[in-house]
């Protein structure tokens, strides 16, 4: 028996936009940040939970605070009982009836809960001695049902329809995991798409990403249309014709615009248009998916929570579901957004990147492998290679797949001398990355 | 020519839970409060702006720590050239690419920056010598057009539309302005419909109510069937056959339970049904208007922007639409509200209540009247009727019609006697309401 008794939390915020990574149509200057926590107790084990937010910047601190504000349901309190059931314990912050007018379920308290319920993930992880993905898959289907909230599913998910999905999925769980932990998981790179390189740069970091086996390269688009035509020119004839290569306008057009732009590109033969417009415009995005068909339209880093992404499946809105990790409402309602995408027979191609959100959505992807869908077909998970290096358990990414992770936890714990080097006081200590 | 010099914030916090005002099915014990901002200048007339968020209580802390997160963008800022061009001004926090993150344009940071719009507006208002409603119907098409971020919307409204739908109204403004100066707008109330009343109360309300000559009462519903059933007999035999009786879910069900559970509540004649289900559902929305009709969905106190409202319309998921002066961006983006609706022909019946959103939503429904749809038919505001006290220019609702404001500004600056005896500290003083 133990008892939660810190609930420590952390602003931690890297210069990353003075080199121009992460520089896309929308977000020209992000400094890649987390709102970090670090939950405590009193168990002789020494274990604690981590979990964080990713932001790009400015406003990390309210971020904070909204973790700040859910202490209250954590200290004092029983860390087997929360534990044991994590449905219930993701609905005592998710339903707190006074914090849902913040949202609901959606901004800054919803990925607040979401941090919590992760380090809590994180917390069991490390108690059983298993990396996360391990953990999930190894519960059963009921155990798996509990977890999830189905509110506002029903239309299109019942339980029992989850349920079917995960019993079905039952008898090939330990084969698919031994399959995992032999080949791992498929990863495409963002990492030569940023806007702000050079053409040069961006040719040899293609040429360097197909050398290292991953299976497909996605760049960002949408500033200027003369511009991703020479830059889409440049990657496809540095990767060959037939080498997938996607597009990521990080919401920068309406939709018509979308159409017209997407189409002026149909000559590149693009595997995904990701992100054309508002996340929240279902209709939008199913206007678009019918108008630039057969380029899939893919979408979710930005997807508020399961509501949405049950409306853009049931629009046949997106052709590709990014699940990400620090957006929603933590672990369970990721598990939510992977038997909708299972009913519906998409595939989920998580959004990740920024700070620490390949350590964290591999995990999800690897469980959905083993216990949801059953399948690696068509599915990756994207891969940027930076920041790493100031996490525990940094992702094992060789020959273009994730490898299965074998320490315990969630890969969300970051390291001590990174957090002190780059907790914010104000503004950047001028270490860069 | 002046300076912002002060951005100074207040977490106000009022003990309703303590008398059940405003339970409902989701709600159990609100307390109603105000993230507060007062902008400041070094102008000799000593005016001020003051805006806020509407919250019910816990991370009301948060809410204002988002609003802090703005000053940066606020002081040493020349006043003149912000309240000049509002347009510019809204997308200068709106379009802050690393707050955007947050959001995107939606939840706590979106909340935050409506706030500080709003008490720009306030500002500019005063500055002006007249209430808001009457600053926003002097403004000519093009000038409020440039008030409206376009962006997600040219799919459903573009700006030649929208400007279509203004210049049409500006022959008769002077008119309806006397028309509105000497009758008022309609109202509706919801005081007697809360879920934590006795019947005896719910019963001598609703003949007040009448009584008083409100056109319509609102009840809420959703905990249990056969309360429900009950309390909407003893509405309907108080007011009798013909009296126009709402009910209100505040989101409590399934697309399937609210189907069924407005099917089985037919027998009342409702008026409409508000919020069935998640404030995201666009497609459940869409479906139950299909399903309950000629009960009219109601929705929008939750919508977190026009791209949402924009949604709702085009999938005739609403036929009421319920704009909020604290749920968004600000006057800014519920003119965007108001123009979608002109365009697809729905009513705005704006929701109200709460802290303050009585004395602020009106300036928009009364604009509406005399600059955009140019009619009162079909609209009404809602009015509760408690916390009025605690505002310089408390709303004068009298015979069921909210009566045009006359002091200058937008409704929104609270007493400084309440802002001291109201302050959040941690825990209630123990002053009831």
């Amino acid at each position: 028996m133990s008892t939660i008794i810190s609930v420590e939390t952390c602003d931690v915020r890297f210069p990353t936009s003075q080199q121009l990574d992460g520089s896309d149509a929308m977000n020209a200057d992000p400094d890649y940040s987390a709102a970090y926590v670090t939950i405590g107790t009193d168990a002789s084990d020494g274990l604690e939970g981590h979990g964080f937010v990713f932001t790009i910047g400015r406003g990390n601190d309210v971020q904070v605070a909204a973790i700040n504000a859910l202490r209250g349901h954590l200290l004092g309190r029983n860390t087997e009982e929360l534990l044991a059931d994590m449905g219930e314990t993701s609905r005592l912050f998710m339903h707190d009836s006074q914090l849902r007018w913040l949202g609901p379920e959606k901004g800054i308290m919803h990925m607040a809960i979401g941090a919590v319920v992760n380090a809590l993930w994180d917390l069991r992880a490390k108690r059983a001695g298993m990396p996360l993905w391990q953990l999930l898959s190894g519960l059963s289907p009921d155990e798996i049902l509990s977890l999830v909230d189905f509110r506002y599913l029903t239309d299109a998910l019942t339980p029992a329809e989850a349920r079917d999905i995960l019993v079905r999925a039952e008898p090939g769980r330990a084969a698919r995991t031994a399959q995992l932990r032999e080949v791992g998981y498929p990863a495409y790179t963002t990492s030569p798409g940023w806007l702000g390189y050079s053409d040069e740069k961006l040719a040899r970091l293609c040429r360097e990403a197909v050398a290292e086996g991953f299976p497909q390269i996605k760049l960002k688009v949408g500033s200027n249309l003369d511009d991703d035509r020479r830059r889409l020119r440049i990657a496809r004839d540095t990767v060959g014709p037939d080498f997938p290569l996607a597009i990521d306008a990080n919401q920068r057009w309406d939709v018509p615009d979308a159409i017209a732009w997407v189409t002026a590109l149909a000559e590149f033969d693009l595997a995904w248009i990701e992100e054309p417009t508002s996340p929240d415009d279902v209709l939008g995005h199913a206007a678009i998916a019918r108008a630039v068909a057969p380029v899939r339209v893919a979408t979710g880093e930005h997807c508020q929570n399961r509501v949405v992404f049950k409306q853009m499946l049931q629009a046949d809105a997106l052709q590709v579901m990014q699940i990400d990790a620090t957006r929603v409402g933590g672990v369970n309602e990721n598990i939510a957004h992977l038997l909708l995408a299972a009913k519906f027979g998409v595939p989920v191609c998580p959004h990740a990147g920024g700070v620490g959100l390949c350590e964290v959505v591999q995990h999800l992807s690897m469980f959905d492998f083993v216990a949801v869908s059953g399948t690696m077909e068509g599915r990756m998970i994207e891969f940027v290679d930076h920041l790493h290096e100031h996490f525990i358990t940094p992702t094992d990414v060789r020959r273009g797949r994730y490898h299965a992770p074998i320490a315990p936890g969630a890969g969300s714990e970051m390291r001590a001398a990174s957090l002190d080097a780059y907790r914010w006081t104000g503004q950047h200590t001028g270490v860069t990355v």
